[in-house]
């Protein structure tokens, strides 16, 4: 789907800005308010339960010293070696791992090792970003090369990659082997988000329709396969995993357009990250790539701004107002509002997906929960 | 099975050394003579015509720029990306590969996507490992790491490791699910190889037991992979495909130890690599650490010359002559002829394997040729 024939920035009037929010909420609340009767908190304890076990037993298969530096970077244990009680994050992942096997009338169970492997996989890619990235800090903490050295972060990488194949081809099913296709599928896509991240950085300028696909590759691909692969271990058909990849694909980008919005709006108590984290690694995300697109007044002057910033050797002791006069600019030219939007828009094709796989209504009802606290979340 | 059970350099006397050869030609002229009758270079030949075309159209499946820097590293193209006539190596692993599809009277053919799987790992390990290693030059040209920079030898490693998967998986057959999960479990061994390497270079001392540990998972693991790998892709039962990794990763340890004993005293018009190579890189290999373990004069003698070489600060600058003389040392603590005799009993346990495997005549024999071949190997 082209950008420009789905409402995208270049083809929109500039929203009217929405002011005095620091934190965006993103769907109607008619809609939020609509659905209270599934305890998402609940639902996410349940995936984390159910695979942080699996998950340590994996890890623990690693030779020294790759199982330690591991645990370091899951945040088990700390620099010292000392058992840490780290930010597992949000776990949405494993929620949907576990809820997709009862699609097919399985029990959550089914979905564990679907879960694990993909888990490690998005691990797998963390360490490895956060290296070429040379992103020297991950959930408050010092990432593993900084820690541990290069060499380390991708021989561990390399091993929880191998890692997830195994967690999955070791049930020795048919299922498993469909199951891991998929995953390899992801793999690659998030592999393809990395690239052309990395190549992004090097140019002035980025469609919405280029960030809308490496966001999709970064963040929708393994979230379509989260959302698929305890379906596909309980014996799903292929129609039926494809929706369900579907509807993960599309949370993923409502997922993502919510995370560009928090990486500048968001409060840096509940993110944890600094005030204007996004726009002080000068990334193009959507709001700034939709409002550069927007055109009008606001649009060209962010874009002489940003030029002038990218040639900027003071860049790094900008103030915060400066960082404030920006954001602004920003939202003039419509940014914050279409990136909304977008987050609206992807939730409600995600949910639509769900239409076409037959499941028992609770189920239904928990995967559009899970989509709802996608968009609401302010961290 | 420990070394000092199998009459490892500790428990033996240091054997005279053979003086005079450039070249260790291992196996005893007999044996050797025994079997001509098959055309080593023929086998090797199917293999890389087989396995060639299926590899270039998988790895074109990469998105730009990944395609690109994979061409480049297996030497399709040269830095400026013009076309190159690389040196593709020796193609041991997809001979076996498609010789090992025979086994079970499938056609080569059926083991194709297991001989471009194997090749897709081996060089996704040797782009993470040189750069790991902080390798500037593979076959006579740069690293990807130095031409392309570290992030696109991470990334295209990942996606070369992910590649492999693909190919077998998308074959969509049971069997291919059980071939995936013998390559993970290789890529797994050939990961705790290079962690046991990266470790080792941090100790002063390696015990022979650790070393052929190391090389089985660096070499040895790889190998009885692709030596089983399409036989698995042909229908064979657990017991045949174990049968054939047991030989292939005794194959690979006396490969590794003909590589060991051509990185000392190869000839470097034939290996192309400087003399004393292996030396000039203070490699533990196995004729050192042999001869380390061996005791008696010369070995004492070479453990405080090291010890002192570990602390200099003129190593770069050490003459021929300094190095030729840690090289007879070696030779004279018995390190040389250990690791001959070593090749050789690998040699025997690999050939002896293929007696628990039903197969015809004619492919036995293929497989004993290529045993051969690569103990009498020169480069």
């Amino acid at each position: 789907m082209k950008a420009d024939e789905r409402g995208a920035a270049g083809s929109r009037t500039p929203g009217r800005a929405t002011r005095g929010e620091t934190v965006p909420t993103v769907p109607p609340a008619s809609q939020a308010a609509r659905r209270t009767a599934v305890d998402v908190s609940a639902l996410l304890e349940r995936g984390r339960t159910l695979a942080s076990p699996v998950l340590r037993a994996a890890v623990d298969r690693l030779a020294p010293p790759m199982d330690t530096v591991a645990a370091y970077h899951f945040g088990w244990i700390d620099a010292q070696g000392r058992p840490a009680d780290g930010d597992g994050g949000k776990a949405v992942r494993p929620a949907l791992a576990v809820l997709s096997a009862e699609v097919t009338g399985a029990a959550p169970q089914t979905g564990v090792p679907g879960a694990v492997a993909v888990e490690l996989v998005h691990n797998f890619s963390l360490l490895h970003d956060d290296l070429m990235d040379g992103d020297e800090q991950r959930r408050h903490r010092d990432t593993v090369w900084k820690v541990h050295g290069p060499a380390q972060a991708i021989l561990v990488g390399d091993a929880l990659f191998a890692l997830a194949n195994e967690v999955l081809l070791e049930l020795g099913t048919v299922e498993a082997g469909r199951a891991t296709r998929r995953l390899t599928r992801a793999s690659r896509a998030l592999i393809d988000g990395q690239a052309q991240d990395i190549s992004y950085e090097h140019r002035d300028r980025v469609s919405v329709e280029e960030c809308l696909e490496m966001e999709g590759n970064k963040t929708g691909a393994l979230l379509a396969c989260a959302s698929s692969i305890g379906a596909v271990l309980g014996g799903a058909d292929d129609r039926t995993a494809d929706a369900l990849e579907t509807y993960g694909y599309h949370l993923g980008l409502a997922f993502q357009a919510v995370d560009d919005l928090l990486g500048i709006w968001g409060d840096p108590e509940a993110t944890g990250k600094q005030t204007w984290s996004d726009l002080r690694q000068r990334k193009k995300s959507l709001p700034v790539v939709a409002a550069l697109a927007a055109g009008g007044d606001a649009s060209e002057r962010l874009g002489e701004i940003l030029a002038a910033d990218a040639k900027s050797s003071d860049f790094e002791n900008f103030s915060e107002e400066e960082f404030a006069a920006r954001a602004a600019l920003i939202e003039e030219a419509g940014g914050r509002e279409w990136t909304a939007e977008e987050a609206r828009r992807q939730h409600t094709i995600a949910i639509e997906a769900l239409d076409a796989v037959d499941m028992p209504d609770q189920v239904r009802e928990q995967f559009t929960a899970l989509a709802d606290f996608v968009v609401v979340r302010k961290r």
